[in-house]
């Protein structure tokens, strides 16, 4: 269960700053289960399964592990973060956790995002007058600015797919005559291949397909002459990857190569906006001008990215709305898209940190539309 | 997004026992968003992401799902079942959500058990008087009585690793001078091989380490005159398989193959004892019951299995305490084991279903330590 870039030391400062985010928001307890908070804050990924593991976090109180005692073993013991509290298969681990709450007079709780909600809904009949708030409010600003480690963990993942995107490119990934299931398979062997522990996603969609922007590959088989969008990712030492190229089969039509060339100037126009200091929801106007301003804005239908990191999705998100400024180590993806319901869809997407030296990106592969 | 084995007619009509079983409950609104919950009742897997996927199910009211614009084209419609509410980047899905709930002035509201807390804790915040209750009241009877293409898809995916099974006990697989995370892997991609679409777990443990159920594969080399335990299983057209088989490599020594002997004859009293009307505790207790006399009772940790289906691990729990009798088309595991801290581990797994006829396995590769 390793994270491979980080030591109990990091893991040390890490509940330090996490603590003093409680006090500042009034939070007294954070409870930590399946998802990546718990990893990231103590080195452990709860098994998704229905037997709880919790991560009690008192304020100012020494944390606790509850954890099925058949899965203890599996733990990296740190007792300078947590001790462990092994659970037999006859006992009620709620209203173990439960008890852990209420001996530090906790009235505001925190719960891990992705925790199952079964676990919520047995702890508000044995805590029904504790005010509950998202573990996000706390960990989201902690995890959102990465450290040299994590940085050097998503440029790797980062490399990994740009050596599949330039496959791609090259035309050393079949296309004609395949289904997108079979290239989505061929890529998803490469994601290993090239080094990631877990693929997350390998979207392929052919010609119509692609104005699905989260697609699900099937049995439509890839034909000359049209465009091929693939959006593929996969976790590396803890860490994500995430990429979008597209290639068109033979010359792209005219319409479809000035389209293409609106979005390469908006998703640099974008990447080149996220500087230190600039708010997320500017990044995403700056690749939303450019498309809008060529006239095709109503087809440009989602955000311009998604913070990564430990999670494919996390804080922050280039939205409207998110006034948030970016700050050096701020990692996020631009992918703005163009999408005509029908006929093509394309999308460009790099995952980029932003640092004090201007905006970092992860991916360099070639950002053209690429002839196959 | 397809399952294999069902039809528009089979969701109508879970969609109408469902409904029956929210009125014997009292319960008014059915959330259901990640999780299996979704696919087995409406056909469709909400993406494991941050963009809110929610099927509403009044007990008296047309279903609605709540889903993100650019998520819509994914979903097969099935215009019977229910109707369809894309939202928008800047739309609040929550908001659109708990509306649908108090338009029918929702008291009672079951969650899916495996729904991310954040969005619990969001409805908390916009419904204060509901009372909340797990999904698993009314889905979890309804789920647990496979049909006959369920219990076909079970079957096909137990005799899929059943035939891994057999190449572990051929010696086709090497193991000795390997790690435990090589052969991890070598089974993941048999698994694949042989035909599902997923892998959910490949736990290899070798010597001592076997002493850990849940053992995470790692960099320990598997050596000559040790014991290596695999339980392995994924998803194959959306059900479950799940195997446990224990070779020795050379001769083992007498006291292990005698504890090996009690192990096996354990687990076949368990199966035999499967018939339907038989308590789950006692399927669990005929396990217990000869481990516990042949004086290996403590080093017996765990329950003795786990219903399984769309979910590896689901009702009904072969558990003490469990009373619920089995009834025909229950699928669980039988899955006893010895565990003897820093010296061996033995468990030994089938999947079983319960029919008229009495236990029905799903798997029947050999049963034997087998020694390669």
């Amino acid at each position: 269960m390793s994270q491979g870039v980080t030591s109990t030391e990091v893991f040390a400062q890490r509940m330090a700053r996490t603590r003093e985010a409680m006090a500042e928001r009034g939070i007294d307890v954070l409870l930590l289960s399946v998802g990546l908070d718990l990893p990231w804050l103590a080195g452990y990924h709860a098994m998704p399964l229905e037997r709880l593991t919790m991560l009690v976090v008192p304020r100012e109180a020494p944390a606790t592990l509850v954890i099925p005692r058949l899965e203890a073993p599996r733990v990296v013991e740190r007792p300078e973060i947590f001790s462990m509290l092994p659970w037999n298969e006859t006992d009620d681990p709620i209203a173990l956790t439960a008890r852990l709450v209420t001996s530090v007079g906790a009235r505001t709780v925190a719960v891990g995002d992705q925790m199952w909600a079964r676990f919520l809904v047995d702890l508000l009949a044995h805590l029904p007058t504790v005010s509950w708030v998202r573990s996000v409010e706390v960990l989201g600003p902690l995890r959102m600015r990465k450290d040299d480690a994590e940085i050097a963990a998503l440029r790797a993942a980062g490399a990994a797919v740009d050596r599949i995107a330039a496959q791609l490119q090259a035309g050393e990934i079949p296309l004609v005559g395949r289904t997108e299931a079979q290239v989505s398979a061929d890529l998803s062997a490469r994601i290993l291949a090239e080094g990631h522990d877990v693929v997350n996603f390998a979207i392929v969609a052919a010609g119509e397909n692609a104005a699905s922007p989260h697609h699900h590959p099937g049995s439509r088989v890839i034909r000359d002459g049209e465009i091929v969008l693939c959006d593929f990712g996969g976790t590396m030492n803890g860490y994500c990857s995430d990429i979008t190229r597209c290639v068109h089969i033979g010359t792209p039509p005219a319409d479809l190569a000035a389209a293409y060339a609106v979005l390469l100037e908006a998703q640099q126009t974008s990447v080149a906006s996220a500087v230190v200091g600039t708010p997320c929801e500017r990044v995403d106007a700056a690749a939303r001008d450019v498309i809008a301003a060529a006239g095709w804005g109503e087809y440009f239908v989602h955000r311009t990215g998604h913070g990564i990191g430990m999670d494919a999705h996390e804080d922050p998100y280039i939205v409207s709305g998110n006034t948030l400024p970016l700050a050096a180590g701020h990692a996020f993806s631009v992918e703005p898209g163009i999408y005509v319901p029908g006929r093509w869809g394309m999308r460009l997407e790099d995952i980029v940190v932003a640092s004090d030296d201007g905006p970092d990106p992860m991916n360099r592969v070639n950002h053209e539309l690429v002839i196959v």
